[in-house]
């Protein structure tokens, strides 16, 4: 099952990917839902970000290779001895094919991160290593863009990885994922840039699930991103297109600008 | 102007506080609203966090006399050299005269931090120091509630401030407040445990509202919590009363329990 959300006359509606089509939905995959009999072309809707998530959660430093590259690159011992998240900002959700914008006083020292997220479904505390993955609606891409100069410089990851639309998120969300088999890549202006198996993370999503619901309700609709693996490449100019495809959840794409000057 | 957010025959409703009435309101202060001829005595009603924040920014470490003590606690310098933020969870919210919760296998080093805090009234981008102001709603009182061993081993604030209950908001949003001449003060079971002047902050709400804003798109009911100052004393055991009082903006009382083991 595919879901997303869509403008529909103007207002957000979650519809189910069919093939090439979309049939709206009343409701939401939140809760009670009912399909309508009203179809639309894929081709022809504008996606909006797949869910409103309450928290984002962000699991840092999750794949061995990105661990080496971001322990060098940052200078000191990126590694996490144990599973812990942070948070990304609502406020930099952006939906596929919409602009990354760099803001105007960057220094333009901007890579992608290209992420497996799941979405959870319903809300749930104290899950088990049997039950975790019962709570989880299904798997979308993000794109955790980080303004690398920032991110050396600040203290938190505030505007480095928050900035509006430093979160690309979608293109929808996949219910069914072979999350072991599965494989990521990212294109830049068509040419792969990274490629790695989606599933080789240092903690799995199951213990992710169970160590931060110990102490924290997850909600329906959170997102909960679950890592990059690699280097990542240095520099996005405006007017690249970059692409992040995982096996079975489609493609994540958007392009560059740059913030104008007022 | 004093908006609160409480239980309506079980759904939430906002509504005015006038005197001991609660007028309840259709709609919300964050859009069009009306006034209704509804009024409830206020002691009767059961008051809710005051509004429901897409984002909780947290400016730390944003007096003197905190950075100083955080610095010689934590064993590293924990000043800012500029307004940065971190981020709260929604999870963690938790409404006036309800009970923070100590996690089972919390160490029990719990600390209070009492913050002003502003709440977001509109959408704001590149705010200058001149309308800066214009986009707050008001003011209401934040606990950031630190279990201080978590925050000295974990990498990130996840559960150190973040586990449920751990971010008492309110009791309401009060429209207007004179920063400068406000105290804030904090009583456990009763007797003052800390008191200082609320507006002696080192970057004030205007200077994070125009720094953040360049790069973050702030949302209505967004929280900026603006810190805490002075030591915070270790422990808040089960049983405990804490209450905050800042001048104008009333008291917001929580007590302390221990989670229960299964």
């Amino acid at each position: 099952m595919i879901w997303c959300r869509f403008e529909a006359e103007g207002k957000p509606a979650y519809g189910l990917v069919e093939g090439e089509a979309v049939r709206e939905v009343e409701g939401s995959p939140f809760d009670a839902y009912t399909a309508t009999d009203r179809t639309r072309s894929l081709a022809s809707v504008r996606l909006l970000v797949p869910c409103e998530p309450p928290t984002i959660y962000a699991c840092g430093v999750n794949y061995e290779a990105h661990a080496r590259w971001a322990s060098e690159y940052f200078g000191r011992d990126m590694t996490r001895s144990k599973p812990e998240v942070n948070y990304r900002g609502v406020n930099a959700l952006l939906a596929h094919d919409q602009a990354i914008v760099i803001p105007r006083d960057s220094t333009g020292d901007i890579h992608y991160e290209a992420e497996l997220a799941a979405i959870i479904g319903r809300q749930a505390k104290h899950l088990t290593k049997e039950d975790a993955l019962s709570c989880v609606l299904g798997y979308t891409i993000l794109n955790d863009v980080s303004e690398r100069a920032w991110q050396r410089q600040d203290k938190t990851i505030w505007r480095s990885k928050n900035s509006d639309t430093f979160n690309p998120l979608g293109p929808w969300i996949v219910t069914d994922l072979d999350v072991a088999n599965a494989e990521t890549e990212v294109r830049i202006n068509g040419s792969v840039a990274s490629h790695f198996a989606t599933g080789k993370m240092i903690y799995d999503l199951t213990t992710y699930l169970v160590e931060t619901s110990r102490y924290l309700t997850l909600l329906p609709g959170d997102v909960m991103s679950l890592g990059t693996d690699g280097a990542t490449v240095p520099g996005l100019p405006e007017g690249d297109v970059i692409e992040i495809e995982i096996t079975g959840l489609g493609t994540l794409r958007n392009h560059v600008t740059r913030e104008k000057l007022n």
